[in-house]
């Protein structure tokens, strides 16, 4: 028996967000019907970044696995990605090690396809401005996923630093999008009138005021990944809908983490929005409330986005294999 | 940058028993000293068997990775092994992936290899007779770290099926062993004056009854594995000096998990084997004593087994590499 190995070009060749989309919603929806498994993810911890094992099984539909992920803040400077990542799958029915994967865009994929379903399922039905709080490539992927679930017709941009506001403008620009596309240096200025905001900033202080989100916005909280990290003033977090993608992680890593340690939010305002997906919760119920989508990143959108791939290259000739056993 | 891929035939060709050994015995060593990290093992579980995930971490020799590895018992029926794993070796500087492993012979050699380091340390210096009970791989692989730390006299085997007596005996013969091999028929003649009794069992109900074992012995109690096996007797385990590798696994599936969970055995009574090695702590005192290790298996020691192998042969023209980020 051989191990396939899917390396990150045979990903994005074969990947479309519209199946990342749809992977993390399933991942979403049986989680919360209680259909997996998902042991907490582990932490090791180096001098100069960490490692995170995250193990995850969808029981019904056979698929489970393992991702190793890494953050490396440094290793901008030396040319690599930040966040490198390999996923294992394995055949439930034997334990045997199928495939091999490439997990630096899988992960990226399904953390951008996670704002997608929350906009999906959260933002008002005629929402028409995104705008974006950092302008890096969970930005970009976040935009490709959300413009899957609704029409926008006016993109604003903010971020730290204008060259990355411009080039995230160009590359939607030369996708093809024919809206209006603004770039700010004022981050108040790009929130005005935004029905739609994504915020992928690193920031460890509050960077987006209560009083410049318009009713009825719907919030994608993306960045917060760590204990101390927070990208909305508690105020915000804690007058709006906020929904989780897990309850462990975002108290631990996610945005509402600083506002549950200060005991200023506690789980039982919080829907997992599996269950909205499921329709055992309500999502939003008022066009003028604001919703937030604290997303963490399960090991559960990993397993099952890759193993979407693998599905549609297995038979393929051109696939590389290894001979682990042999 | 490239991952290296290491296979079974390359991991047997470069790695000796004695690699192993000395590895094995730098993993309790550093564990007992505090300079590792070892998040526990998380379990998944499937109809047929389960997955478990082992992360490890030497701090002060960069070496850092994570063990998969499943146990599938009804496997054999279809001709693959019951244990497969993937070993994932990573750059701490980086968290790099910089090698995948096949980590079913790294495991098996450092599970042998743990039976050689217990008995270097733990088992009277003259020693002459060693016996097994259970006679399948793991018998014959700590038999190979056994020769490596003294000199046997006579060997003396016992298995429920006698083919698998005979065919252990065979291989030993084969391998150029020229002391007296006897294979039994009655587990009881078949600890009779032994010295080193290794135990490889999957058995739920105590089958090494304390009268049967000679003062001064030492034992490697291999076998049990998971919640609610034991070989030993618990008189046996009770009025014996027990070493560890490490306190939860033992606690929940080692030789001592049964005896422990009925309050006849605490923590307090036992050294990790570690400590030993430390000087930090005693083994063996006295030459009527008997010794016990219960053997849980590390992910350490796969870590740095797997690192051993992979020092050997990273720069070698022959190895399969894969570029997982192309």
């Amino acid at each position: 028996m051989q191990t396939i190995v899917i390396n990150k070009s045979m990903v994005e060749k074969h990947l479309t967000m519209k199946d990342a989309i749809e992977a993390v919603e399933t991942a979403y929806g049986e989680f919360s019907a209680g259909k997996t498994q998902m042991p907490p993810k582990k932490y090791m911890y180096y001098e100069k970044g960490d490692l995170r094992t995250m193990p995850a099984t969808f029981n019904e539909r056979g698929m489970t696995g393992v991702k190793v992920v890494n953050v490396h803040p440094e290793n901008r400077r030396i040319g690599l990605p930040t966040v490198m990542a390999v996923i294992e799958l394995v055949d439930m029915e034997t334990g045997f090690p199928i495939a091999i994967i490439d997990g630096t865009s899988v992960t990226n994929m399904r953390t951008g396809a996670a704002s997608g379903v929350a906009t999906k399922w959260l933002a008002r039905k005629d929402s028409e401005t995104v705008a974006f709080v950092g302008a890096g490539v969970q930005a970009w992927l976040a935009w490709l996923a959300i413009k899957e679930v609704m029409t926008p017709k006016f993109v604003h941009i903010w971020s730290r630093t204008l060259e990355t506001s411009e080039r995230l403008k160009k590359d939607i620009i030369d996708e093809g999008y024919t809206g209006e596309v603004h770039v700010f240096t004022d981050l108040q200025a790009s929130l005005y009138d935004a029905d739609i905001i994504t915020t992928t900033t690193p920031s460890r202080t509050p960077i987006v005021k209560k009083e410049w989100v318009k009713k009825g916005a719907h919030i994608n909280a993306i960045g917060a990944d760590a204990k101390g990290k927070q990208e909305l003033e508690t105020e915000l977090t804690a007058s709006s809908l906020v929904f989780i993608d897990e309850w462990e992680q975002a108290s631990h890593s996610g945005e509402i983490n600083v506002p549950h340690k200060a005991g200023l939010i506690e789980e039982m305002h919080m829907t997992p929005i599996g269950e909205v997906i499921n329709d055992t919760a309500a999502g939003r119920v008022l066009d003028d409330e604001i919703t937030i989508f604290d997303s963490t990143g399960l090991g559960l959108q990993d397993i099952i986005t890759a193993w979407m791939v693998y599905d549609k290259v297995r038979h393929m000739k051109d696939v590389q294999r290894i001979d682990l056993l042999a």
